[in-house]
């Protein structure tokens, strides 16, 4: 039976402790109308390489033999576990490769190569992109970091729920976004584990509903076609293992609207000033939709996954400002 | 003599508790090249309305009589303090009015009026505005609340001081952008009479030096014009008690260029995934360019001062994307 033990991600706290931040829970008050004041946010947008995908990336790096690692690593990925990889990669001082399916946008290569990865991109999916960085990987002997699937990626995930149950002992609700089932599947094992009456609520895009399909269908399920703006929440298919755990451990999985991660991108923006890419604002837009009652909670939590937002255009907009009143350059 | 004294200092932090926030610290580390590691963050750009006026607002109405207050309050602010004004007054539920220069942004001016302010455009610069908007709260018999140039405001600033120096106790060094100079003056105040060695640097644009010219003239001076994308660092005067309380309690002033000020912002995204307006860059802008050495310093610290940053663009591309994509309203 697929388990997170929670000796092992004790463990894995102390692994990647000196390399990840703890990263804070809002402060409050939030003056709200929409959302009610007692959500609280853990923002894990903050988290080194700006999203939670840093925990597992670190737990596969520093579990790795020094001779081995210093090969390289290598990795597929549409955005946050790459830059993950590529920043992790960077600290600890070796050669990483990251391939990243056609469609993925410039900001995010560009992101990867700044912390000195070699991009790669290849096919039209994540699922080709993986393909090939697995043939890739033999070919060139370097230790490949899956981005949900397997234990020492899923255990580093795990490390977010510990630490919530820490920054928050009261909690009693978690809302968390699902891409390849990775962030789910770790802190739900964790959390619940440890605090069993902690329900977990997983959220999806309407357009991308890979772990609700296979929570029905019993068995992982490859989606025709995935459609959303919430490219990190796009895998086609979510894993075995991560099926299993949130088999176990998940009570509930809503979906959600592109236009309702918007309008939570927004809330989070104008309450806290906290720009996020939209599977960060999944659980806000659950909230706004009316899919997660509030109510029924006295401590909720929704995790702020990632803050990758393509936020190129605001640097082009200042710039242009400053242009145009000539104090761009030191000459002013 | 002008003096902010830390009994009042201390009576605001529990008057202004229920309704602002105690901003985090960013966690470590952070993964610099540019900027030394030891640098530490002070994210007011969290604070309720995105920047740390929220403080000195909530002094000014939370001192008023009851009764006066419900007749409503009513500022001059190129932008955040305009901004606190209205989210202060609808959380306390009283009417406000905001003064606005006819060159604020109109995203600037939606936010205010957002939280249900009346906002009235007038005149060229922040001086018009706040000129005019004296002679209206007369003739409607409001609150004035002035941003910068008064003893309630410079109190309320300083409790951000005050929390600075029991978030990190060890702290020897703060740098602080300077508008009017209430952030500055409140701010120096509180921690110089509590730890006289820190050592507190200001930083103005090079286009809007008002602090550095009137401590240089050894009195207040108006700028000609000023020439800075900071619109919340262009006042073209500062006020005599801040002055006053700059020229005794602040160590240096340095000049920052707006191009070193957007590469800060850069630097605040890819570090850390912090979204923040020109000025709350401009401690990473003086670093950058050299103008303050960080190896003089064990502990010290830049003051993200707001997170107001002109981002309606990015809600724009993410809606144009989920229009091409189909996905933007419920019946996907």
């Amino acid at each position: 039976m697929v388990e997170i033990h929670l000796e092992a991600v004790r463990a894995a706290r102390t692994r990647i402790a000196p390399y990840v931040r703890r990263t804070p829970v809002a402060p409050m008050p939030h003056l709200t109308v929409e959302v009610p004041a007692q959500l609280r946010l853990k923002l894990e947008n903050l988290q080194v390489s700006g999203s939670f995908k840093a925990r597992g990336v670190f737990n596969n790096l520093l579990l790795a033999e020094p001779g081995v690692l210093a090969r390289g690593v290598i990795c597929a990925s549409g955005g946050n576990h790459g830059l993950a990889l590529a920043y992790a990669a960077h600290r600890l001082g070796v050669p990483a490769t990251v391939f990243l399916p056609e469609a993925a946008t410039a900001d995010r290569a560009a992101r990867v190569e700044s912390w000195g990865a070699h991009c790669i991109r290849f096919g039209a999916s994540y699922d080709d992109a993986h393909r090939e960085a697995l043939v890739y990987a033999r070919e060139h002997d370097l230790i490949y970091v899956e981005a949900f699937e397997s234990e020492p990626t899923l255990v580093g995930q795990a490390t977010l729920g510990m630490e919530l149950l820490e920054d928050l002992p009261e909690v009693d609700a978690v809302f968390i976004a699902i891409g390849g089932g990775g962030l789910i599947a770790g802190m739900a094992a964790a959390i619940k584990q440890i605090k069993p009456e902690v329900r977990i609520i997983g959220i999806e895009p309407v357009g991308a509903p890979s772990m609700k399909s296979a929570v029905e269908a019993g068995v992982t399920v490859e989606l025709p076609t995935v459609r959303t703006i919430a490219d990190t929440l796009s895998a086609r298919r979510v894993g075995d293992m991560t099926l299993a755990l949130t088999q176990r451990y998940v009570d509930d999985i809503v979906l959600v609207t592109d236009g309702a991660m918007i309008d939570g991108m927004r809330w989070l923006w104008r309450h806290i000033n906290q720009m996020v890419e939209p599977s960060a604002a999944a659980a806000i837009a659950a909230i706004q939709m009316g899919l997660i009652d509030l109510s029924a909670y006295r401590c909720p939590v929704a995790l702020i996954c990632g803050g990758n937002a393509a936020a190129e255009g605001i640097w082009t907009y200042y710039e242009g400002l400053a242009r145009a009143k000539g104090t761009l350059a030191e000459g002013v």
